[in-house]
């Protein structure tokens, strides 16, 4: 693991995804910048105090002697330095599955597609949420038609927990987030209004080709934007909306998404995540649950324990490590998000940026 | 009561709701065109048929001789004939509660609201939802201060009844909604986004300043939009966004209204109207129930009967009408929304069709 | 009507329900013992001042006179004149529609049927619950097998109302509920349990065979029960637990209702009385919602507009009314509740009070 | 590991709890008393082949002798195995962490008692429910008197997976809890109302005095109870009701605990476990929401991811070992559940099936 260092919340939930289903372990890392709070993290995560390196580029090079060394690196760090650990460790033959997004830049993202396509190893992207067994069954009944044909998406994705400038008072989570130099040039839209956007695509298996966004800077002294409205239209024509907001004072980590199609329209909750609610045209609700027998063999296989017995974040976490560890142990055909979806959102944000408040801009190619 | 004939689902509601409070009696109405059916309805609504007249006209002057003659119009017709019968009654020296909208463009809204600011009577427009309990106390809420500065409003309003094109095979509610010589020139943003508007300006204290529209005629074959979603900017900076479809297949009537906050956030829907949950920044959620002692005094006298006993859709309308009795028989300080907001609807419908996909547009005054 | 004074809660329900569809109108009542406060209500209801009467025997000599005298009396006492004035309206051949319980004890219940049965007019008791369209869905849902066999019952009501001795401090609603010169034997029991006994039987289609009450005076200075729980065998050999509570701390109206069968179960809430909640099997949850097209015909006919528009405790206590007039003015087969659930009931509440906390007891016949 | 084999559903959620915070490793086992499929296990756990045993007495003798070798035995058998092999690992001087029932019969109960008094390791109980983070912050609410002396509990436990004879199919879950021999007297009260009447007694902090069972086996064919109704009195008088079934046809896990209060009620439900609501006598209904701020610390303690982020079963689970852990590691004052509940719930099982049907039993000491 790179980062993931004393303070961190994704570095934990990395080590208890990629250690849940008992495939993979955290052996080694370079957890911060600073070799004493990084042994610190080390004592905190079982790793043996000799495999604590000063960087990726010790790390690679100590574990590459080693009978035992790592196979797969997770980069937990700030965004700034996704670019830079990954193409190191792929470019040592590892994989690499690595925090959203992809790199800081669109430049980047697109430098590191073809670091990964021309690697030995699998790239992997935590988009998180479509680890989630009724987010994966929402995809399902899009894919299988009985919806019919796709005609609107709306996704939201709001917090709060930037309702006040923390990042002012040294809050070290909120303080990266809030520094373009770490963070990119997306404030809300690069945090949250990126995973909204890969679950729409995901879910409605339409690419959004339009966007007119509209981003804020709600809290005074912000450089980056903390609220963000956009309107889509996706290349089937169906309108779509995206809200997402870190300003939303007391939401929690409201992400939600329906997606309406000819004959029926469903609804995902994360604050309810094991339940996926459709709505018919003329007949009663349906509310699925996730393990039921009658939901689809990739929303089964997401869960591990029966139907009623709620999972949550972590679990859905561990089966994006669950399928790269099927890609890199048995050769499956990897579900994992890859560097083409993380290409995808670092030109939406990219594209959010440029044409803020300006109307409508084209996701790709030339402008309308 | 002009309108409301046989068939009618918004005639009957007007009579349940005028009538609910025991202050108002239907006694007299021209409910359709056909003076057969028109007596048909009066049947139904146990109106004597001596008081069944041809037209708004005859109304006016027949009941105009008699000692207990109308004085209160219920207006109920169609959008194009809310104009014109208006009018007509304010002229005539009576009260007039009009179905929304006003008017079936802007100019005739204005021209109405010159009648009715010259004529004696009150002139009351049905903005249903402003009538609910909880819907008052969130306005008051926020204008208590308690929540801090409005700073983002999402509203949304999606129904999926018109997912199919049911007006060609004759849906009486549906073929005039679709046809603008009755409708006027809005679909879906004419009948449902201008409540969602209204709502959205009424309880967050804000007015909506400019306005990014995008709508669409999902279904094909349609001359008016059946779906529409807009960005939001209100006078004091905040973002919001106002979501509405009649294509959300197996939405039911979702109305649903989150104003954020500096400390707290509120959320109301209206399929469970009688709750309002506010989120707030560093505490418990609270969930307020209609009826219950600690709301504020003009939520409280919304309600009829005691928490814990739902109230809904009638009541609320009713208490629509219990402000008009009062302001016809009290002289009340009227709190029935007025042609001002009847004039302020038709203003948003009017601008969001004109500006649909190009971006943004303000909504009074010169464009920016 | 009789009853329903200055402060009643239960006497405008009567009113607004009585009066809602127009075929009904409170033109004379006896509303207080207290003539001037009964002159009082009567302006609140819109009543002629000449058609105030001292009690209901005056009202019903009064009445006969009359071209336009009443038809229907509604009683809406405290309990222990809801005998009495039911006998003389009866007996005077008009039609009545009581407020539960039926009597003040099985004996009153038992005499009052025979007057009924021997009665011209009809007679029909407001067991409100059984008047919403979902509870109607709920009763033939179970009626049409496709739930299989009923096995198992769960029914609650819960209210928090009385958690605190307010009876002493002169509240009206709880001094007559407290007093069982006013109440009868039961308290809670007799208030509301006998509500939840009524719509277990009502939606089952099954009779309770026999009972094994616990009641309870958890509020200090108390004569009659605040709290019970049941323990229930039907008929058909299936258990059920009946769970009251007038002490249960904030909650407010709290009636649910859980049939289980063999191939299903459903779950109706009051707090949302719109949906009707049917876990199957094998097969998704399904939600289903008052006014849509799939329900009953008579659970359709139990709405008065379009779903996905809320209606309430008022409308469902109108559907009663509008049975009764369905009944007096069309000779319609009735379905309100009639003086043999009243009976019932009052078995019910009378074995539950002798057997309290010692054990099982037969609900008819010998004891087993 | 004792238990666990190929098929099980609680041996992997043992091993994913144990191992979730980076404590506690499973390391051997003997995981079905078939040593082939027992070694079939141990290569989807990731535990070496030697350290495979053929039976809890061999893994004992086989760990003593290595460095490495455990401290800790995780005991997930059928019931009738609890007893001997947590007695044979507490007598080795080892730690045990066991599923409930503690034992197959209370006096096997009160032997382990004595066992794991003399013993020098811990012993833990998987009471896993009092491992999610909002029952433990409903317990600390009740603890702090906040909603005063506890008046009445209502706790049910809701399954429908044995609402067929599945069992008679050769279902592997089902069939050994059909059996007396491995389940032991109880069915649905030893396998789910235990917990319910376990989380009652954690919360509230009352213990329940007396009980008035009703049991039944609702589907033919059954020698345990598949349903059982149970009155409860608490010590300090308070009434309460323990309703729990695994014929509940359409319930998934359907656990939920309401205590009420003088000042308020709590309400917990497992199928949204991060959520604890709170009415009030005269404030809004609060819901407080797991990991945020405002928790009592323990409460907090339990979470490991920040607030809207989901967690469940297996987090649940986790808690209780990582008390263990404390406990062994760090000498923490323990709060695993001891055998003392363990005797309780015995004791509690072991009543309710004796007096089933028959009135009321002191739940200790002589009848009444």
């Amino acid at each position: 693991m790179v980062g993931g260092g004393p303070g961190s919340f994704i570095g934990p939930v990395h080590r208890m995804a990629a250690e849940l289903d008992g495939r993979i372990r955290l052996v080694a890392g370079s957890f911060s910048r600073d070799l004493d709070r990084s042994r610190q993290a080390a004592a905190g995560y079982g790793v043996a105090e000799d495999r604590v390196y000063a960087d990726v580029e010790a790390m690679i090079a100590g574990e590459a002697g080693r009978p035992d060394g790592i196979e797969l690196v997770a980069v937990v760090t700030p965004n700034h330095l996704h670019f830079p650990v990954s193409k190191a460790a792929l470019e040592a033959g590892l994989h690499v599955m690595s925090d959203k997004p992809a790199a800081l830049s669109l430049d980047e993202a697109l430098a590191l597609k073809a670091v990964a396509y021309a690697a030995p190893g699998h790239y992997g992207l935590t988009y998180t949420y479509t680890g989630y067994p009724m987010v994966r069954e929402a995809r399902d009944l899009i894919a299988s038609g009985r919806l019919g044909a796709v005609r609107k998406v709306v996704v939201e994705y709001s917090q709060g927990w930037l309702a006040q400038p923390i990042e002012q008072g040294g809050d070290k989570q909120a303080s990266w987030r809030a520094d373009p130099a770490q963070a990119g040039l997306g404030g809300c839209i690069a945090d949250i209004g990126v995973h909204a956007f890969n679950i729409a695509e995901f879910v409605s298996g339409q690419r959004v080709a339009r966007i007119c966004p509209d981003l804020s800077r709600v809290v005074p002294g912000r450089t980056l934007d903390d609220d963000c409205n956009i309107l889509l239209r996706f290349e089937n024509g169906a309108p779509g909306v995206l809200v997402a907001s870190q300003i939303a004072t007391g939401d929690r980590n409201g992400l939600r998404l329906r997606v309406y199609g000819e004959r029926g329209g469903l609804d995902w909750s994360h604050e309810n995540p094991s339940v996926l609610v459709v709505n018919w045209l003329d007949q009663p609700t349906q509310v699925l649950h996730a393990a039921a027998g009658y939901l689809s063999a990739s929303a089964r296989a997401s869960s591990r324990i029966p139907t009623g017995h709620p999972e949550g974040f972590i679990e859905a976490f561990a089966n994006l490590y669950r399928d790269m560890a099927d890609a890199i142990l048995d050769g499956a055909a990897g579900s994992v998000p890859s560097i083409d979806e993380g290409v995808r959102g670092m030109t939406f944000v990219t594209r959010a940026v440029e044409a803020a408040g300006a109307g409508w801009v084209n996701l790709e190619g030339a402008p309308q």
